[in-house]
């Protein structure tokens, strides 16, 4: 590791959301980049990123952003990678690392994949962290801190960028795994993005309802249902493409899940007790692996202040 | 209100769980109750609840806890009140004011209410307030405060009784609403009792899968999953009640349910992205509903501290 230099001289954010604002805020508390530039082509947003005082230089211009950054990271929505990734390409220094913060990673080894520049080094990588708040403002430092960050390379990538993007991360607060990009995309169907659309889909449920009102759905919901709004406040854009790009993991999951509920939903109307007092025997014991493997808290109710009387 | 007096002279707790231990330890920080009794029939958690020490008596002969007592809470899992409740019938004293807690209520006027003899005042209840953990030392005297308690008194209840026990739940920490039981039962079906089947069929869904393993499923859980862990940890023979008393209501809601969720499926099938786009705006509204009535809290993933690195 060097000394007193900086990981990277360079860091350029294509975009910058929560997650690129907060990667931004971690890289400098541990003084891993030089200079931090963010590519923003809204003015509106770009004041907000101002006022949150994350990057070094802000641009609406995506060439000046990127020039001599030896780390690029694509940090929009989804959507908008493969745009993004043409027209940054010819302005990529030889010898960067073109890497991408996306919940989904086998569309980005389709889309930007064939418009890395010979000489690059693109290691796709998802940071598995979030709030459920969005923008240039929501970041900060610590937004990594203890979680797990995947890196997906392609077979044939430079194994020393792969290795300098670990350190970066893990410099960052995270814990790094490489994995293939598919088997990724399987397993955040699983544990992010059919868990969301599950959430999003009921609130939607509870707010068509004639039988029962907003205002009570609203007063009533700490018996469960907040737990599920949270989830489905998160960015409507992103979410939309993510699961515009993790079809066939999201259908083969939901899927096996619908399937399941058939069960439980025949359990109910028939009245077997024990195979719904298994299934919630069952589920309980994952609750404590999880939080054995330091991945939640075993505060009640998450360790949330009881909400102030109204 | 009374000077000094307590507003009950002895509280008869039948079963003491999360909610009943809660009830006398909040009932305790306010002086509403002279004296606590807990029937508890298994040793080894009438140990449990000694060491709690919310109660001033703990019995396994029911006759004994409900004598004399002027309060008398039925908080065991639904299944049981009905032979409790005719057990305890002819021990009940004249005057007094029995209630339960239970997540339900038409089934607890159908099993309850025969019981019931005369001069007995019967309020059935339902303190919207819990945490995944259960048991007679998972209780503390703040669990009630600010959340909701409805009471579903069936028509010709006596109006001071219901006046009365209002008074304890306010005192209590609670906000009190009155509400018909059939309508009840419908709101928790929506608010609480699906988002609860779900969570538990998701988190079923995820530990049968073949393609991705139990491991990665817990080690990356910080992406949306863990939250449903939370809620599918809840005490599973509670639970088991609630659906098996609750089925026309859940039912009916699941219906909703699985019809919209069918839709996104199709969507998501077929590429709709407006239509993903469109409910997951929605749905962030109806967060920041809850949010503004004091439901929630505003912090980030709500306000948990991040997980210890491992």
């Amino acid at each position: 590791m060097s000394e007193g230099k900086p990981l990277f001289s360079k860091m350029a954010l294509i975009g910058a959301g929560l997650i690129g604002s907060s990667m931004a805020h971690a890289a400098r508390r541990a003084g891993l980049v030089g200079h931090v530039s963010a590519y923003i082509p809204r003015a509106e947003t770009r004041a907000k990123a101002e006022k949150a005082g994350f990057a070094d230089s802000l641009h609406d211009d995506l060439s000046e952003t990127v020039k001599d950054a030896d780390l690029v990271v694509l940090a929009t929505p989804l959507g908008a990678y493969a745009d993004l990734a043409r027209q940054a390409a010819p302005h990529l220094m030889k010898g960067a690392i073109l890497t991408d913060v996306g919940s989904v990673k086998m569309p980005v080894v389709r889309d930007v994949g064939p418009s890395v520049p010979e000489g690059v080094h693109f290691v796709p990588g998802h940071p598995i962290a979030g709030t459920e708040h969005s923008g240039p403002e929501a970041g900060f430092a610590t937004l990594f801190d203890g979680r797990w960050c995947i890196l997906t390379p392609v077979p044939g990538t430079d194994a020393e960028a792969v290795e300098k993007l670990k350190d970066f991360w893990e410099r960052c607060g995270s814990k790094v795994d490489t994995m293939d990009p598919s088997h990724h995309d399987l397993v955040l169907a699983i544990v992010s993005h059919v868990p969301h659309l599950i959430a999003y889909n009921i609130v939607g449920t509870a707010a068509d309802l004639e039988t029962v009102t907003q205002s009570e759905v609203i007063k009533y919901s700490a018996s469960g249902f907040r737990d599920f709004t949270r989830i489905a406040a998160s960015d409507p854009t992103m979410w939309r493409d993510i699961f515009l790009n993790n079809r066939e993991a999201v259908l083969e999951m939901l899927g096996r899940f619908t399937e399941d509920l058939a069960q439980l939903q025949r359990a109910i109307r028939w009245g077997d007790g024990d195979a719904l007092f298994n299934l919630f025997t069952r589920t309980r014991a994952i609750r404590r692996s999880i939080i054995e493997a330091g991945q939640d808290t075993a505060a009640p109710d998450f360790g949330r202040t009881p909400a102030k009387k109204a």
